[in-house]
């Protein structure tokens, strides 16, 4: 086991190799080796054909599992591949909660004939979880949590437990709970084992927990869990009934996917995003995001156009203007990417945004006279104009400074309009950076050199 | 509590006000009820010298935890501030662990002076951690695990703990050693509470548990973790012996970090880079990003230089060529983001390296073709020229091609160069979209136009 990571990238090449030369003995030799997550993984690295004939192969009864470590894109094109019978049998193994998360990824037909199918309890809790919002904490909560009275004994709770015979998976707190179910704090497994039998639970429980209400958010929820250092929270509806609780393996996929959503949606690409999605749904996605580039690039183009009079006189600009442009995009990009940062964390708010503007833009302005002057000498240098030197050098100034101030401003506006400023922030900034980058230098041009 | 992190901004803000106003009883009391991982979020939310005032009044016992949840350039701006006094004071609640983490930040002096002052074994097991690489399991580990044997029963173990009268945080699990401290297995609590007292711990035991090396990197370990689902996992060396355990919450700090890492060096940013770092030392590292840049501009402008003659001729080139320059910089950045996330989870090795080529390849024909022939006709209708439409769509073409290669061909070299593909693969495709776009669309107009 130790060298189970190290050997994934190894794996994934024999799979890649077995599949390919169509070595089925040595495919499932080596999946039978692999957890769901790993399984999860492979079936992510392979193209559309070779990925369901994997598929094909994976047991059923880690199918369940399987589908719930893949991205959505993903997830959908596996179950465009199982029957009915094969997909009920798939989520057989499954809890309410994991369920719920596949439920919506169905086929309306086969859900129908799955909720038909099961017993009364079993449909009322997963009609139950569905009623929750998708990304609320009642959606991520497992129902399993264990509920002792706060008057009796550890040695009852132990008694009680061992009846039980099992205790579900990271369970590290027992939930106290008074006679009409309302949530009053937790037993940790720690403080039962470590205590005298005949302590009761009511002076050993921890009163001063952290519940969490149905409906938080689960990007609040993680926040939640990461500033308490959390293993597991109960969550309660709002007269503080106790509904169930939250895990912390949970918690690490909510962590994990917004972070890859602030990346991916600064390119203009979905965090569920299949790596080896069909080209022709690819495309048409991408194009989306191309066509309003393209929208930015005439805006710019239509910018230059304006000057066209000193463009045809002094062909040294048309060199020249794209270093003002990039130079402000990139300028801009850093200060965007650290106010992006920044609102994920929480680090922003009204009332230091000011500040940070400020040194934003002393940040820009130092470096926009640094290497301005770099700039601007080796222009002149190169065209043996110093007139383009001194213009080149203040619209780069001015295209860095605005680069700065838009940084800033653009993801705070965007948020307060409720846009997410991952998505559009960079989209939004390099139309800025152009248009001020091309308008001060042939503007400034126009001016000066016609 | 409910609303905790509702309020977040909230009391960002109100602590943001009562500093200005120096309404320093308000600043107490809104920090009175914070967690250490609050108050390190409000310290990173403000400039250097409001963020000096409220670090003073920090109560010290929580100072080292504080510094523990600041990202590193935060973090040496607090200990700047301490005295040597303070620093021992604020260190001196910490485990092994954490101190160790804390360690390298400390001013020399301080770091020494701290080292005499410590007992034997203390000192022993700081310089222990601290002989492991940064970075590796060996860092992370607690040595806080509780040891028992196999062949006692599990009332005898129950006495034990009894007898200890505590457990540590976030044990979810007993460690299993044999009578020369090797690992054999763990004893989960939930298991221990539920099964009868006289059965011994081996009948008990998960024996097929993940054992990790004190070598292996952390980001490994998180992947573990996640693949896994696991609270905590024992760490053993070269042979076996039992060193200590590692727990999800420092986990989930080395997921967070690994995430906006990635997205912080796209921008050519440290992810341990503080929001409010005073204006000089920020300019002076975004200026090397920026020299970077600007060589990849100048390169570009240098390859327009290469044509002046035609744009001397013909000023719509001149015009237009931002459009495919910029076009061939999108749909390059949307690969190469791809290919980072898919680098990052694992998802790509050599094998199927070729498959996501054609992939890309396909994306890139397809939108090349389809946003050229836009782009051609609304560059014949500005200009009224056949002949530059024709040029311009077949640079289009040609740029996004050169762009989907790229976004999947320099990640992968980088990455087999040891280089960080997030660092430096934004630049290298920038320069390779400008050069092939201006020398695509101004070549071919030289050719067929002059």
């Amino acid at each position: 086991m130790k060298d189970s990571t190290k050997t994934l990238e190894h794996r994934l090449s024999r799979i890649h190799t077995a599949l390919r030369k169509e070595q089925f003995d040595e495919v499932d030799e080596i999946m039978a080796g692999l957890e769901a997550a790993e399984i999860a993984l492979m079936l992510e690295s392979l193209p559309p054909v070779e990925r369901i004939t994997l598929w094909e192969r994976v047991p059923v009864e880690v199918d369940g599992e399987v589908l719930l470590h893949v991205h959505d894109e993903v997830r959908s094109t596996l179950i465009d591949d199982m029957d009915p019978a094969e997909i009920k049998a798939a989520a057989a193994g499954l809890d309410t909660t994991d369920l719920a998360e596949l439920f919506d990824d169905l086929p309306q037909l086969v859900a129908e004939d799955m909720l038909r199918s099961m017993d009364e309890l079993q449909r009322q809790r997963l009609e139950e979880t569905l009623a929750f919002e998708e990304d609320s904490a009642g959606r991520l909560m497992r129902t399993d949590s264990i509920g002792v009275r706060a008057d009796v004994s550890l040695e009852t709770v132990q008694r009680f437990l061992r009846w039980k015979e099992s205790v579900p998976d990271n369970t590290d707190a027992l939930m106290v709970v008074d006679r009409n179910g309302l949530f009053v704090g937790t037993l940790p497994l720690a403080r039962l084992v470590s205590h005298p039998p005949e302590m009761a639970v009511a002076d050993l429980m921890d009163g001063d927990v952290k519940s969490i209400a149905m409906d938080m958010p689960t990007r609040e929820v993680a926040t939640l869990f990461q500033t308490h250092d959390l293993v597991s929270a109960p969550v309660v509806d709002v007269n503080g009934m106790l509904l169930g609780r939250i895990v912390i393996d949970d918690i690490v996929d909510v962590i994990r996917d917004n972070s890859e959503q602030a990346l991916m949606n600064m390119a203009g690409l979905d965090e569920e995003e299949d790596l080896f999605a069909p080209v022709l749904p690819s495309a048409k996605r991408r194009a989306v995001w191309l066509g309003i580039n393209l929208i930015t690039a005439f805006l710019a183009a239509w910018v230059i156009g304006r000057f066209e009079a000193v463009l045809d006189q002094i062909v040294a600009l048309a060199v020249l203007m794209p270093i003002v442009a990039s130079m402000g995009g990139i300028a801009g990009s850093q200060t965007l990417t650290l106010a992006i940062r920044g609102l994920a964390l929480g680090q922003i708010s009204q009332t230091n945004s000011n500040w940070l503007m400020r040194k934003e833009i002393g940040i820009a302005a130092l470096n926009g006279v640094g290497w301005s002057l770099v700039v601007a000498v080796l222009a002149v240098l190169w065209f043996g104009s110093i007139g383009i030197g001194l213009i080149i050098a203040a619209a780069l100034v001015i295209n860095m400074l605005a680069a700065g101030v838009a940084g800033i401003a653009i993801p705070l506006v965007l948020k307060r309009m409720g846009i997410d400023p991952a998505l559009s922030g960079s989209v939004v900034l390099t139309t800025v950076t152009d248009v001020v980058g091309f308008m001060a230098f042939l503007g400034l041009a126009t001016i000066f050199l016609l």
